[in-house]
Parts: C-alpha cells; structure tokens; sequence
C-alpha cells in the first residue's frame, strides 16, 4: 500500500494506496474538518492539484453525524472522489471539548450533552463514514506538559492506540499510528516502539506544532521521523509552513496536513515565493498586477492585488475564497516542485533555493 | 441602440447593445453593488447565463473609489468582459446615507465626512468608471409619503436628470432616466413626459418595491410601462421575485435587477420551479437529492440538500455560494424561456404554467 519510488539522501518520494486512488508523495492535505475546505468546491480541489483532504471524525460525528454519513459515505456526501483521510479528534477533544478520562472511557461536553468518545467508537465512526486513511485516537498533551504528565499521557496514547487497530474493521481503509511523546525524545521513541509492535499502516508525528518553539518542533521531528520504518508513510501533522514542510521532506516525511494557507487566505495573508503578505495594506489598492507574478493559478490569472483588496476591505467572501485558491496553489505547487527535484537527486539545491526567496 | 425582435401580446424580445456587447432582453442583472457578485467569479456568472450585472456607482465612489477604478474601469476590475450597468445610488442615498439636499446639491455624511454628491458628480464618476449603462441620479421618496412629498422630490427628481444628460460626457456609455412619482399615476406621467422631453436612451420605472404593498407595485408599473415608447428599453429597477418578473414581461418591460435570488441564497432559501423552502429544514438533513430535481445548474448536477443543508448548520460559506449558484441559474434560466416563448408567441402559457406550479 506505500511505494517507494526514488530516493535523494532521506528525502523520498512515494506512491500511498488508498480506496480512492493513488496519493504521491510527498503531499499535502488540504484541511476539510468538516467535510469543506472553506470556500472551494471540490472541482477547485481537484483542480488545484489536490490529492486528498483530511476531514475530523469527530466533527462529523457530531455534524451531519453517522447516521448521515454512512448513507453515503465521506466522499459522494462532499462529492471527492479522491483520497479522504480523517482525522480522530484527539487533538480537538483537548484543545475545544474540555476531554475528561472517566472510568467509562474519553468523555466530552457539549451543550450540557456527555459524549463518550471511545477509541472503538472513534474506530467504529471512521469505519462507518468509510474515509480511506483512519487515525488513532491519541491523548496529546499540551506542548509545555511536565515529563510526567506526558509519561501517563504516553500510556493511554498507546493503550488507546491498540484498542483501535482491534476495533478497525475496514478493510478498504487504512489505519495510522501517532506518535506522541511531547518534546522528550526517549518518551517518542518508546512511543514509537509500542506502536511498531501494533503495527500500523502508516505512522504520524503528532503533538507538534500546537505552540512549542519551533527549535523544539525540529528537534523532535528530526530524532522520531528516524525511527520510523523507511518502508512506511511517515505523516508530520499539522505542519503547515513552507519552509518547515521542506524541512521535513529532507528528514523523510511523506504526507503533510494543516489549515495554515487556507486559514491564512481568510485572514488577507498571500503566500509567495518571496515570503508573504498582507492584501489590506494601503499600497496594493491601486496595484493592478497578480498577487504573485510568478503564479499560473486561477486567481492571478484573474485577478488583480487591487480588486483583492477592494474585497477584503468590503469584506467580500469572494476574497477569502481567491486567496484561498492562491495559497492552496502555491503549497500545491511547491509539493509538485519537491517531488520532481527529489525525483532528479535536485531536492537540496530546489530547498536551498526556496528558502532564500522565501526569506527574502 | 435598442431593437425589439419579436412580440408577444405586450411582451418582446429584444437586444440592447452596450459598449461590451449585445444583452438579449428580458434579462435579468445579477446585482454586483460593490463590483462583486457576493461569493461568485464572474467565469460563473458567465457560465451562469447572465449578460449584464449592475454595480452601484455611489458605492464604487465610496470604495475603492474613482482614482482606482479610472486607471482600469469596473470591467477590467471585476473580471467582467460583459455588459455593466451601473446605478446612480440615489435609492441608497436616501435608505442608507441620510441624504439631505443642501444649496450646494445632495449631500451625505459618511464616518463624519460631507460628501456632495451632485448629478454632475454622479455621472461624472459613472463615464470615469466606464459602466455601458448609467442611470441618472433620482430622489427616491419612501413609498408612503404624501401626495405633495412626491409632487416635490419628482421636481427634483426631474432637474437632477437634466442636470445629469447635460454632464454626460462618455460616448461609449447609455444614459437611462429614473421615473419617479410614487404610487400616484399622475405624477408618474409627468415624470415620464419631462424625461421623454429630456431625452434618455431607456427609461427606468424606479420607486417601486421599496416596501409598498404588492397591488401597488402592479397598478403603478401597469400604468407607467405602456407610456415609455415601445421602441426605448424598459428597465423594471430592484424587482426579483419569479411571479413578478414574469407579469411585468408580459406589460413589456425588458430589464430586471435584484438581490433577490443571491440574498435569497445567502439567507438559506432556495428558489425552485415549484416555489421557495429554507435548506436548513430539519427533514432536508438526510436527503441526497439534489436541491432542484429538474436543475441542471452545477450545484444541482453536484451536491445534495444534505450536504447543502451541513454547510449552512455549519455556518461554511460554501453553502451561501452553492445555492447563489442555484437560484441565480434558477432566474437566468427563467428569462431564457421567457425569451424563447415570447419567440414562439407561448408567453402567456409559459407564465401560467409556472405560476402555478410555483405556487403548487
């Protein structure tokens, strides 16, 4: 189900298997927590270059809800055909839903209403709304969490783990592992240790990217992605920044996902090869050139900087939604530039070379 | 500039031809108020049908005002290759800007700023822009004012549209005069007699659907079409609902604008061949039909009440857009059978059918 086909140093790109056709890698998912990438419709996605998204279980178990979903399943309901991942919610769970461990197992609140959120029915949901690539539940700690607290946190991460491959009865979906740990390199690499005696599909680098200085985010992807067998799909959750995501493809990352371009988009921030910006500022009102020169995507081939900003500042949602396909685009295209400079042993020098644009 | 291809009764097709190309009329004007048709490309709203969108000139002075746009006009700003009409912004001077009329002209406060805005500068900014259709600047009193209120406001009315022909000074943009005269037949005579005598090249019925009751609007356009000539286009101003658009056909009006159908969309309300529902209904949330069983529209041939119905309980603008792209294919596909059958002398029998399926 992962292929590997050509290798530059650790950099590697592959071809992951999925019910909805084939994923090359490296790639990276637009976010569609709940079953939309904001804005666009799924002929843009595609359009786009997008080989998959990755929507949140835990959204949709709350929103349409199961029984909605496997009617139909994830896909024809949001109308991709393509690859879906989803997301198990354990991230969510802590940050949004005040997650508290009872004897009954995971439980959350909303609207004075008590879930139980099991790792089987975590499962089981993902399961039922058939997306192609299943995530573990994991209990992931607050980046700046005590070695203790991350150590029982690590526990239940791999106890909940297990019960999920168990209660995976999918055969059309795959089933990823993540790794937990916090910023302690000996908690990873027992984390990924027990999670390579489960056995899993694919391996995911969780619990980064959610506030911790970034020296630590590097550090601690560069001692677990290692660990991690070379013949499986290494997943970086969450990473959504250009630079950081090059970084990780030069350590043998194979699938990337965040909300960072479109998230950005919505905010008036374009992304370039020369860094980015903000379309509000008063200079780009009467700028009638693209947001990016460089850029063959639709709205620059469209629109202007100045009609943009016309938007933003009259807070029409028909910009949020170009600069959503521009960004999109952009990190799209810039995973496309990746395989090709791995495919040709070019990855350092395309790498070195974007950075110093990017950094301006 | 105008030319009538066949008749039906009172009802006729015709082609008005602008400054970027032939409008066949009836149509129908997607409203474009700030140089976007809220959530649209206009690469949809062409594939849509639409032929011509109206702007709002008071508006675009406002935001990104007059130095911007002159660089490049409204056309090549939006993105629109296609006719622009834009409107005078007397209606929103009136219902939005507090407009008082001062010796030194109409006058508004905008964030503690006067702004005169003359029929001179009016349609100074409208030939600057470089719209195809300008309408004159009007005084547009509520529909419930007296007798004596309209005999004054339709004075002035009628010496801003002179003063209005006189400043109009781009030979590449109609002209279109305002009738006024609220829901006294008498005065809207007069007012149509003065701009006859002025001279415009259409003439808009304007005043009307502003809140006034429903037999009103209907008694004062029936009165007020049949005295504009039938060789001079016939503008209906802001009336978007099915019923309506097709009973003012058949008096031979030729033009329509509204916000109707896309704030219609925006507020959860699909318009259907067999009348209006609210998407967010309960019992749509497991249906996976399409929103119109007989639409071929992209949303329709693509995604289903329930998934629509998602995006609106989650609040995801991808739901206001899908259905902006239904019900304004709903209307444009409505004009082109209206046209068709005025063709083949059906009208009456196309607009009897629909009414009654549309009330069911």
């Amino acid at each position: 189900m992962f292929k590997i086909d050509s290798e530059d140093k650790n950099a590697r790109t592959g071809k992951l298997y999925t019910g909805h056709g084939i994923v090359e890698t490296p790639c990276f998912m637009p976010v569609a927590t709940k079953a939309t990438v904001k804005t666009l419709t799924s002929d843009e996605l595609d359009s786009l270059g997008a080989q998959a998204v990755i929507s949140n279980v835990l959204h949709l178990y709350l929103n349409p809800g199961v029984d909605v979903l496997k009617k139909v399943g994830v896909h024809k309901f949001m109308n991709w055909n393509k690859t879906v991942f989803t997301d198990s919610g354990g991230f969510q769970l802590i940050r949004d839903f005040n997650l508290k461990v009872t004897n009954k197992g995971p439980m959350f609140k909303i609207n004075k209403t008590n879930h139980f959120f099991t790792p089987e029915k975590c499962t089981k949901t993902q399961n039922q709304i058939g997306s192609d690539v299943a995530m573990v539940l994991d209990d992931c700690p607050s980046y700046d969490s005590s070695y203790e607290t991350v150590t029982n946190s690590l526990k239940r991460t791999v106890e909940w783990a297990s019960r999920c491959k168990d209660a995976h009865k999918n055969i059309n979906q795959l089933i990823f592992g993540i790794v937990q740990g916090g910023v302690f390199p000996d908690l990873r690499k027992i984390c990924v240790e027990k999670l390579l005696k489960i056995g899993f599909d694919g391996y995911a680098v969780g619990g980064l990217t959610i506030g911790e200085p970034k020296d630590d985010m590097l550090r601690i992807l560069k001692c677990t992605v290692p660990l991690i067998p070379v013949n499986k799909p290494r997943y970086m959750m969450g990473l959504g920044s250009p630079e950081h995501i090059l970084e990780s493809i030069s350590l043998g990352v194979d699938v990337f996902d965040s909300a960072f371009p479109t998230r950005n988009a919505r905010h008036r921030t374009v992304m370039t090869r020369n860094g980015c910006f903000e379309i509000t500022k008063k200079k780009y009102s009467d700028d009638f050139s693209p947001v990016d020169e460089e850029c063959r995507c639709y709205t620059c081939k469209n629109y202007s900087k100045a009609y943009i900003h016309h938007l933003f500042k009259e807070k029409e949602l028909l910009g949020m939604r170009l600069l959503s396909i521009h960004n999109l685009f952009f990190i799209l295209n810039m995973m496309k530039n990746a395989r090709n400079t791995i495919r040709n042993n070019e990855f350092d020098e395309y790498k070195k070379d974007f950075m110093e644009k990017y950094h301006g």
